[in-house]
């Protein structure tokens, strides 16, 4: 089997992808001559600055090119399968800053491409294009993403509603590339975590383990995030998308290490995301409550994995989840009543708010996973996948149980629901915060493959923080 | 004298801010009844993505109120003296995922303001001082930062010219605060300078080394760095703004390490930017060109620090860094001919061909430097800053010396100007590739108060680099 490494000493399959998209856009009725258009990001000063923007290459022109160029263009001649990249040209001005650009024979041997040629050749390329076909071709662009300078002078039609979905949906089904992409991003976060957790025994603040996180990610080849890191020790990681990590690691009443940090990040490989959450303790051990609301979420998580595979209903999967913290809220104490009932009435939602995963790519919560955040059932609203999960598919697992009091106390001033939950035995868990546990997994037609390697078990992670 | 920390205990003094931002006004002729109207940055998202952009206060907004939220308003009523900040109010969605917003009487208590409002009163307020002022009053407001949803109904007039550049011209002239918090930025980024220095000995690649700038300053405090770092090691350091930072440190060809990196780079305080850069060897001890070239630009930097005074010309020490430059080119041989020749014909420029600094404080590049870059002048044009330097300004002191081919060839073939260098000698040190020392410098009544503590002299960056 090719590892990861192997397979990304070759080029990012740009011209599959372009043929891909062609073929989903044949399939919804697009047939005949056309012509695919993608733009880069264009560099975006900062306002009232003389400083570029921090830069992120748009998907979808990424997704057929592999390239990491601003202000840069793509056509993909869907009959002639011909794709031609057009990049900024030398200028003079900016040389004497930034060096000299890459070069049209640079970006033919770097790219998956068939023609590279400067950015001043698009407009007499796109009209030749266009006499070829004697103005019978299509040409399909994104709406917002074509620059007023573009002339589509000559073609039939301009299709602007088409290619986004046409690419959004084929990005679901991932490569062997793509998913050797993932699995670095995921083999250097992993290693991030680790430094994370190690640096925690001499941090004072959130921020500490934050830069080890951080540092450790560009050392190792991952310059940016995937998103904004959450690093929350204590009650913060009964926040969700806690951000701030800017907290003492030691309480301010007890002058005591807090019991755990809840990490939430990953770095960004070359335009690829990974995703991953682990909790640690801050003394070494875990405090009693921790590890038993650990123990739940990661039973959640390992059986949720296990169901993983081509086909699968994700709302089955993450029922499954709510199912089994049922269960272990109710050893606990914490909730009372039956199994069923407490589904069927939606009383995990208060101690799990959150979907189960996301689709991961390109974008941390990826393409096509067609949520319903209008569902008016609680336990699916947040959910951001749908439906069956393809084999190539790849999807975070990342269970959690968090007591936050603006959540749960609607629970308990419910004249309904409040029965079903102790608020005596809950007392003794607001200090445990969050518990999430993150995985990035590939769909096989077979089950899965498990792409994150960061530690995990409550040994593991224990000797860590020791 | 009070130190950096102790300023910092007290509140961003946004009060003073306000009124000085005023009396300018009211010196260019605005005189009477006033409302400045401000907005912070709005929350953007990431295009075809649901994660939030990088978030970077507006300046001018910050300035008046000391206030890192996004989303929110200001108004300083001229007249009462009378600082109003409005921020969100809380959204019961958004807190089940990023927790309780600040309070308004959190905000009181965290910035020098009078009063603290919800955002859902700005209208409403707006209105009742238009009011209050029989409709006779004026809104300043700076264009394109003026929300379709805010109205000005009421008011005598909006003008939409005026407040920018007050603020800008302002903003040149640091108070205690500001210049602790400047001073506060260089020294958690001298931590990182050396900590990068240290980091380069087991380092292969520059993204390494940049990796332990970045984490260093997050850790110590400065989560923004305050441009995009560069770490440029060999003849990427002839490269100006050279900013890929992912060479390998060992030469391809020679399987030698290389001889020096470049780290230009600064951690950001609170929205006040630091901007420091140092030049070190990979093995230890300089080779002999980069030294030589070493001594002649810390030559030049410390000379025109030297020359730091209120109401210095800045042309004048500009100037005087570039006849240091020659005396030391000559004496190496690269250049012939007389110090005055060279200077009138401006040859120097093909060796430093950037301006000695800029203004340093919320922007790298700081407001009110009235630069002129169409000045036919080479030696000036790139000049960020010219005049007079008044008390309490910032300003980078950044002589350099550069081996840049795409800048020196026009030179070389230059029929006028080619006797001036002498090829033969230039071949051996092309392999320096750049040189910078960069400081920023507090100017004071009685001459400078130097900033920047990182080591500098060649004894202490050979100590630090073996």
């Amino acid at each position: 089997m090719a590892t990861a490494n192997n397979i990304l000493e070759g080029k990012y399959p740009a011209k599959a992808h372009a043929r891909r998209v062609a073929q989903y856009l044949r399939s919804q009725g697009h047939a005949g001559s056309g012509l695919i258009y993608l733009e880069a990001q264009k560099t975006r000063m900062i306002e009232d600055n003389d400083e570029a923007m921090p830069f992120r290459q748009r998907r979808p022109f990424f997704y057929l090119s592999g390239c990491h160029l601003p202000d840069s263009y793509l056509i993909y001649d869907v009959h002639k399968d011909e794709l031609t990249l057009f990049i900024p040209p030398i200028d003079p001005e900016s040389v004497i800053w930034s060096g000299l650009p890459l070069s049209s024979s640079d970006a033919l041997n770097t790219y998956d491409i068939d023609r590279a040629l400067p950015t001043t050749d698009l407009n007499d390329t796109l009209a030749s294009v266009a006499s070829e076909y004697n103005g019978k071709a299509t040409v399909f662009a994104i709406n917002h993403q074509i620059s007023e300078t573009t002339s589509f002078n000559g073609f039939a039609e301009t299709n602007r509603s088409s290619l986004m979905k046409a690419i959004d949906d084929t990005r679901v089904v991932k490569d062997d590339y793509e998913v050797a992409l993932i699995r670095k991003a995921n083999s250097i976060s992993a290693k991030a975590h680790i430094e994370a957790i190690k640096a925690s025994k001499t941090a004072s603040s959130e921020r500490e383990i934050e830069a080890a996180f951080i540092g450790t990610c560009i050392a190792n080849g991952c310059r940016e995030q995937s998103y904004h890191p959450i690093v929350a020790c204590g009650e913060n990681g009964a926040t969700l998308h806690y951000g701030k990590n800017d907290d003492n690691l030691i309480d301010s009443t007890s002058k005591q290490r807090k019991k755990s940090v809840l990490i939430d990040a990953g770095g960004e490989y070359q335009t690829y995301a990974s995703d991953i959450t682990r909790v640690f303790p801050l003394s070494g051990k875990f405090a009693p409550e921790t590890r038993s609301i650990y123990e739940i979420v990661l039973q959640m998580q390992v059986e949720c994995i296990e169901m993983l595979k081509a086909g699968v209903q994700w709302e089955e999967v993450h029922s499954l989840a709510h199912r089994i913290a049922i269960r272990g809220l109710l050893k606990l104490g914490i909730l009372r009543g039956t199994e069923d009932e407490l589904f069927e009435k939606r009383v995990s939602v208060a101690f799990f708010p959150h979907g189960l995963g996301h689709y991961l790519g390109m974008d941390t919560h990826d393409t096509g996973g067609n949520p319903n955040y209008d569902d008016k059932d609680s336990m699916f609203r947040y959910l951001r996948v749908r439906g069956r999960l393809p084999a190539g598919s790849v999807v975070t697992v990342e269970p959690g149980i968090y007591f936050c009091r603006f959540i749960i106390a609607p629970f308990l001033e419910s004249p309904e629901l409040n029965k079903y939950i102790d608020a005596e035995v809950l007392e003794h868990y607001w200090s445990v915060g969050g518990v999430r546990i993150e995985d990035n997994v590939l769909v096989t037609n077979d089950g899965y493959d498990n792409l994150t390697t960061a530690p995990k078990t409550i040994e593991e992670v224990e000797a860590l923080a020791a």
